[in-house]
C-alpha cells in the first residue's frame, strides 16, 4: 500500500493541476465558459491530447469534435472499453463537471498503461466536445455524434450570434459531410465508464465519497413563449394590460409548485421579457423549461399539467402560452454488469456498500446507452453545488474516485487482474466481462 | 371655412405622411427604432430640418444632438415660444408618439409663417433627440441638455454595447465639452406647448378627439437585482434551491398587486435571468422598476411598501433584493395660463369644455418645467395603444389638433390674432401673454 498511496497522491495531485489547467481556458476572463466548437475547446482539446500522449495512448480528434485516446489491449484492435466524459461548460462554469471524468480517464489509462498487454480489450479515454448544449441550445453533440445518433436536422441550429452548426463545424475546420464518421460500429465497443461529479447533494448527506449510479433522468427541455402585448409603462391602465411578464412569473411559480408536488425536477432556467425597455409593458417573455424525474410517465405527467395549467394562466390575463419541445432523452438505466463493476471498483477502495442512487442530470453516457451499456461513478462535490464556479471536490476523494475507477476497469478486465499495487488488497474477484 | 377646411386637410394628410416617412427611419428592419445618437439619428434630423427649412424655419443643430428651426416673430431676437416634442423612439416603437408633437408644431410654424410679423415672439420648433432613455437607460437627455440640466455624471452612461455617452456624442460629431451651449437662457423663452399622442384610453372613453393636460406624473425608475445561487437544475434539490427567478416572479407580481391596490402605476419591463442557461437554476435576476402617480407622495409610499416586502419575500428564498434608482422626476403641473391657452385653443375647434387629464406618461415637457412654464395638449390614440407599432390616430384627430395648437399659440399670442382663416371662428378672445 505504501507504493500505492504515493502513486495515488501524486496521480490526484495531477489530476486536480489538469484541472485547474483547463479552468483557464476560457471565454471570459472573470469565469469559466468553454462551448462547442470555440477557440477553447480547441485548445481544450490540444491540452488533453498532450496528457493522453504522455498517458501512452494514441491520440486523433474525431469527425465530431471529439478527442479520443487509445490504448490497445493484449492484442491490436480489440473492441474498447471506453472511458468518458466532456470538457464542455456552461457559462460561469464550475471546475469538473465532466473535466473530472475525463482527466480522471486519462490518469487510469496511465496507471494501466504497463499492463495493457493483460487487458482483453482496448481502453479508449473520449473527452466529449459538447454534452452541455450551452452554444446550440441541444446537449449531447458530442455522444450522440458518437453514438450514431446525429440528427441532421441539427446543421441549422444557430448560436447566440446567429452562427448555424454547420458554420460552425467549417470555422472549426470539421467537415459537416464527414460527421458520419464519428459514430461507432457497436462491435468495437465492450461497454462504456463515466466518472463524474454527483452536482447534487446526496452523497455529501450520507458521507460518503462514491456511489454507484443506477439510472440517468431524462430531461425534457421546451421552450416557452407567454405573449401579451407590449404597451406604454404609463398610459395602459391595469385592467386594459396584458402583461407577458406579470403571466410568466405565475408559470415560472406554477412550474416550482408542480414539481415540489409531484417530485418531478423542473427548472426554468431562461427568462426574459421582451421588448425590455423600463417604460414598456412586456408584450413577450421567452423561457425555458426542464423537467426530469426518475421515471419518465412522473415526468410527463408534470409536463401535462404544468401545460394546462400554464394555459389557464396565461389565458386569465388575455395572455398566450405556447411550448416547444426542443430536447427530450428517454432515462437510461446503468447496465446491471457495469453498476456491479463500478459496486466492486468502490468496495475495492473501502466501502463495501457504496450508495446507490440515481442521477438528476443529464451526461453523456445517456447517449452512448444506444451504442452500448453504461456505467457511472458519482464523485461527492461540496454543497452539491454545481453547474457555478464554487463547484468543488475534495483531493481525499478523488485519489478513491481514481482507485475505484482504476479497480472497476481492472474488475471488467478480470480479476485475475486486480493487484495489491495498484488499488489495495479489499476488491473481490470479479467474474469477468460478458459478451455483449 | 371652407379655405380653412382645405387647407387643414392637406396639412393633416402632410403631418401623417411625414410621421410614415420617419418611421422608415429605423435601426431594425422589422419594426421602429431610433435612439439617441445614432444614424437614424442624423437621418432624421435631416429630414425634419428640411420640413423646417420649407416651413421657412432658420435650422440647427444644437450641442446635444437637438434640432431647433425658429420662425422670428415682429422683430427678430424676440424670445421664443417653444413648440416640441421628441424623434427618438422606444424598440418596436408605433410611429406617433413624440414624432407627431414634432411634425404638429412644424405644421403650426408654416401656417403662421405669413403671419410672423404679427407675432409678439418667437416660434421656435425642437424636435428632441432623447426623451425615451432607450439607448442610454436614462430619459430626457435632449430636454434636459436645453433646460440647462445635464448632468456631468451621464458621460459614462454605457449603452448594451459598452459604449459610453461621451464616446456616442463624439462619434455624432458633436463635442461633450460644449453640450452646455444647448442650455437655453430663460430669458430667451416665453412658455413651452407640446402635443403629443394621450397613450392611454381615457380620451377614447370620453368620446373625445384632444385633451388639456394638468399635470405630468413624475416617474420613479430602478435597476432591481435578486440575487440567489445559480446551480444545477437536475442535481439541486428544492429545499437546497434559491432560485432568483422564482423569487423575481414573486417580485413582479408583488409589484403589481401593490399597484391595482394602491392607484400607482408600477411596471417591470425589464426581466432577465442569469446565467441564463436551460439546465442553471437562475443565479440572479436583473429587473426595472417603473412608478409613476399623479401624486408624488403615492409613489413614494408605494415604492417603500414595495421594497419592504420584495425584500422580505426574497429572504424567507434565501436570496437577496437590491435596488438602485436611476431616474427621478418630481410631477410637473402644466401652468394655468399655457393649460388655458390649449383649453381655448380646443376651444376653437369645437369643444367647447374639452377634458382635462394628467398624463401618466413622462414627456419632454417635465424637464423643460425647469427652465420656463409649459402646457401640453394630448390627442386621442387608438385603444390608448402607444410603445408598440399598433399606436395609430385618426387623421379626423390629428386635423383638429393641428387646428387647436395653432389656435392656442395665437391665444397666446393676443386675441387680435385668432381670425377665421385658420381655425374657424369659434375661439374667445384670449387676454395675451402673461410676463414671466
Amino acid at each position: 500500500m505504501s507504493a500505492a498511496g504515493t502513486d495515488v497522491r501524486t496521480a490526484t495531485a495531477r489530476v486536480l493541476a489538469r484541472c485547474d489547467e483547463l479552468a483557464a481556458l476560457s471565454a471570459s476572463p472573470d469565469g469559466i465558459e468553454r462551448v462547442y466548437l470555440s477557440p477553447e475547446h480547441a485548445a481544450a482539446n490540444a491540452l488533453a491530447a498532450g496528457w493522453m500522449a504522455a498517458a501512452g495512448l494514441r491520440t486523433r480528434q474525431d469527425a465530431a469534435g471529439n478527442l479520443c485516446g487509445r490504448l490497445e489491449g493484449r492484442e491490436p484492435g480489440l473492441p474498447a472499453l471506453l472511458l468518458a466524459s466532456h470538457l464542455d461548460t456552461v457559462p460561469d462554469a464550475g471546475r469538473y463537471d465532466g473535466i473530472l471524468g475525463v482527466v480522471l480517464a486519462v490518469e487510469v489509462a496511465a496507471r494501466l498503461r504497463g499492463r495493457a498487454a493483460e487487458l482483453p480489450f482496448a481502453l479508449e479515454v473520449v473527452a466529449f466536445a459538447d454534452e452541455e448544449g450551452t452554444r446550440f441550445g441541444t446537449a449531447l453533440l458530442g455522444s450522440r455524434a458518437l453514438a450514431g445518433t446525429w440528427d441532421e436536422a441539427w446543421w441549422s441550429l444557430t448560436d447566440a450570434r446567429g452562427t448555424t452548426l454547420a458554420e460552425a463545424f467549417a470555422a472549426f475546420g470539421l467537415d459537416p459531410a464527414r460527421v458520419g464518421e464519428a459514430a461507432r460500429d457497436p462491435r468495437d465497443v465492450v461497454g462504456y465508464l463515466e466518472a463524474h461529479i454527483e452536482q447534487g447533494p446526496l452523497l455529501e448527506d450520507a458521507d460518503r465519497a462514491l456511489g454507484v449510479v443506477t439510472s440517468i433522468a431524462g430531461a425534457r427541455r421546451f421552450s416557452c413563449t407567454v405573449t401579451g402585448e407590449a404597451r406604454h409603462a404609463g398610459g395602459t391602465p391595469y385592467e386594459r394590460r396584458r402583461d407577458a411578464l406579470c403571466a410568466a412569473s405565475e408559470v415560472v411559480l406554477l412550474v416550482e409548485r408542480t414539481a415540489r408536488e409531484s417530485g418531478v425536477i423542473a427548472t426554468v432556467g431562461r427568462s426574459q421579457a421582451f421588448p425590455g425597455a423600463v417604460n414598456v409593458v412586456p408584450g413577450r417573455v421567452e423561457l425555458s423549461l426542464d423537467l426530469r424525474a426518475e421515471h419518465d410517465g412522473d415526468r410527463d405527467g408534470a409536463w401535462e399539467r404544468i401545460r394546462a395549467q400554464a394555459e389557464r394562466l396565461c389565458a386569465a390575463r388575455g395572455c398566450g402560452f405556447a411550448a416547444e419541445e426542443h430536447h427530450s432523452a428517454p432515462g437510461v438505466v446503468c447496465a446491471p454488469r457495469l453498476q456491479e463493476a463500478v459496486r466492486r471498483g468502490i468496495a475495492a477502495t473501502g466501502d463495501a456498500e457504496p450508495p446507490a442512487l440515481y442521477s438528476r442530470a443529464g451526461h453523456d453516457a445517456m447517449a452512448v446507452a444506444s451504442l452500448t451499456d453504461v456505467g457511472m461513478l458519482f464523485v461527492r462535490c461540496a454543497g452539491g453545488i454545481s453547474h457555478a464556479p464554487e463547484e468543488s471536490v475534495e483531493p481525499a476523494d478523488v485519489a478513491l474516485a481514481l482507485d475505484a475507477l482504476t479497480a472497476a476497469v481492472l474488475d471488467l478486465a478480470g480479476g485475475d487482474l486486480v493487484g495489491g499495487d495498484l488499488v489495495g488488497g479489499s476488491a473481490e474477484v470479479p467474474a469477468g466481462i460478458p459478451a455483449r
